[in-house]
């Protein structure tokens, strides 16, 4: 039988994302289906994540699951110096699928080939977040209707930024505009640079942020710039208060425009912001329970018909 | 719509006590009723708490809903710097209702003004705890029949104990006579006894706990005497051994009498007390169950009718 | 009524063994059974275990029971100088079963004892881990197809292990000869010995562990060797490679044979051995669920009819 398992994004085609935007909207129709009743879902985080393993574990109790696991990876048997393998393959004598965060890059691939159950990649180390990614594509398509021909600003730390790299290389299929909105220290690595230009996508570079440059985006992902991020804390202070988002910067936006944020936030949306009709990071985020649904459905061999 | 959130205690009319009383007797004689079926409640425990957590998600769970949540503030998005308006915001996409305890007073309230869906306030700082109050009333109700014209006796800290003073305020309905014995460091504080001549309370205050001082009582609520909240350690020697409920001083007391206490004890009831058949503080914790599946069923507008 | 905690497995019969092992054999076939719907099971872990913890909780899920609980017992009112007694004392009242992990030999027995809801002991200090001992009696007449009469080789740290120890009681009943292979400073503790004795158990001694050791093993139960259980770390250096095993040692073995260990392990059996199908120690982990799906179900006098 084949391993459903979704460790990357960019394993999904074109058909397969439009596929698993359409199962999250029947979810966000009816979040509650019992489809996985019977069914034991382990979230295993080996880094805490609050946000994402809450997110995770409301979907797979509105489907009927069941979930053990642990968020704290002190407590374990890795403690003891137990490997990844044989955590993954005790687990996967009780559970049906695993759901997983870990520090290390690649962790979730390599689970996904030492057990049969799937693997959800929840996070590896600055690799991979596939689910986000999904909500993100899903918010999104909510919001503009389409994901074809899209101006998207991305804002902020897009270096370290496991988020915006991985919706980069999932928008490929849909013909979309960058601009990358960074400090200097904290650039979009050369490598997806030549990654937009293989799959002939357009983008432009800045690094003031201002309401000019924004005027004509439809989507405007802002990401945190922490300063642990900065080898030069001279750099740090210069620029800190550049990349923050204030209302007054949304005059001139197109009326379309929707901010997303990955969250948790800290600073670099200012709270004015909350307020505008174009602040849409916390329905991002419950976008996520949908795009999850559809995820461990999909992993489980649920498909669009069945719901 | 109303937000039905459950912040304080003081919010309820004498009439909303007791129907909520009638709801948990309801509950005490089945505990197993699938009135939360499909819905998800998040504990969120900012301040780790396993005796108000386990209530409440044991509560939860015999409703027939599923529950979320954290009991370890230190591994949540908040040691990323995310505020609580955040968090509550995100947790809000997820769950339909939020019990949360939490270090800050006002925090609960705060909550309930930043989402729509209801907070269930299980404890913020040295502030309320409204579920405490309501399985200590629901416990005074079952033992002594009636709430009306009871001899209620607080011992130990009456400065900085949370549950007496709601407990307190709660009962300002029922015509009570207070009798206050607390070190000379830990009295009831003065705006507790102004609220009291407000209401036309009737109160005693004691020093000495002896079985002469505590005949009278219908009700005898212990706390614990903890040596931080003394300034003088001098003062904490002299009296530590003074307000300790043993077996010896029951004789005296009413047939009636019952003993209640928050719990975790301490030493402040010696364990020759555990077999007397008025004491009364582990099947007060039974009762929390019972107040508890009313409280999550009453902030989600399910009425006495409804059971 | 009769309190069924299972403490230690010195108190099963012969016939209890074996009529467990039929309960755990219904349970493989069929694990998912709500036959505690509406039943709310405790994990207290005042020692953290994902691995007992993570089976305990799935066969509860498997079985409809809904899970509480805590995992690390520094967030807990035990951590406020609350006693054993009053923590079971509280969880009482909200849950049908506990199961838990204490670091206190004897703490198991003692909570048996203050409450009445049944008690399953998931290892209490050096002493005793009845759930391990089910698992591996089941995995041993899975793989043997019965219990009487076999070889049993045990390797590693016999002083200090508590799963041999539980082991070596409960065969008392099936005529086994055992083979003790470790260094000298962790040999199988003279009371063991003795008891070997009195039940006219057959027992070899051992300190080298080669392919002309095991030659003729049914079961080889394998553990850990710690550094920590060395008061002389000269002595560790000499023999931390020998009770290593390693697929080229398998060789001579019978064709029966099968390699058992109650994880996690560390570096006691060579990753070469996995592909081994004498390797069992990963089903034997499965074994667990059904094995603890027979207690939860047992303890709650829900018998082998009723399945």
């Amino acid at each position: 039988m084949e391993n459903r398992s979704l460790v990357t994004i960019a394993e999904h085609s074109k058909e397969k994302i439009l596929y698993m935007l359409e199962m999250a909207k029947l979810f966000e129709k009816n979040p509650n289906r019992r489809l996985l009743e019977g069914k034991v879902v382990a979230t295993l985080f080996f880094e805490p994540s609050t946000r994402t393993r809450l997110s995770f574990e409301t979907a797979a109790n509105r489907l009927g699951a069941r979930v053990i696991g642990f968020s704290d990876p002190k407590a374990t048997s890795s403690s003891k110096g137990e490997t990844l393998k044989d955590t993954i393959k005790m687990v996967s004598n009780y559970a049906d699928i695993i759901v997983m965060r870990h520090f290390l890059e690649g962790a979730a691939r390599y689970a996904s080939e030492v057990t049969d159950i799937p693997i959800v990649n929840a996070g590896d180390g600055a690799n991979q977040h596939p689910s986000q990614t999904m909500l993100d594509l899903y918010s999104i398509y909510k919001t503009q209707g389409t994901l074809e021909n899209l101006n998207i600003y991305m804002v902020g730390d897009l270096k370290y930024g496991r988020t915006v790299h991985s919706l980069l290389m999932a928008m490929r299929h849909f013909n979309p505009t960058f601009h990358f909105i960074a400090p200097d220290e904290l650039r979009m690595p050369e490598e997806y640079k030549i990654y937009c230009k293989e799959h002939n996508i357009k983008y432009v570079e800045h690094t003031d942020f201002t309401d000019d440059t924004i005027a004509e985006a439809d989507i405007l992902y802002m990401t945190r710039v922490q300063r642990e991020r900065f080898t030069d804390l001279m750099e740090y202070e210069r620029v800190k208060n550049v990349y923050i988002l204030r209302a007054s910067m949304l005059e001139k936006t197109r009326p379309n425009m929707r901010i997303l944020h990955p969250l948790p936030r800290v600073n670099e949306i200012a709270y004015d912001v909350d307020d505008s009709p174009k602040a849409y990071y916390f329905q991002q985020a419950q976008n996520g329970l949908y795009a999850r649904e559809a995820i461990l459905c999909d992993v489980l061999g649920i498909t669009l018909e069945m719901l």
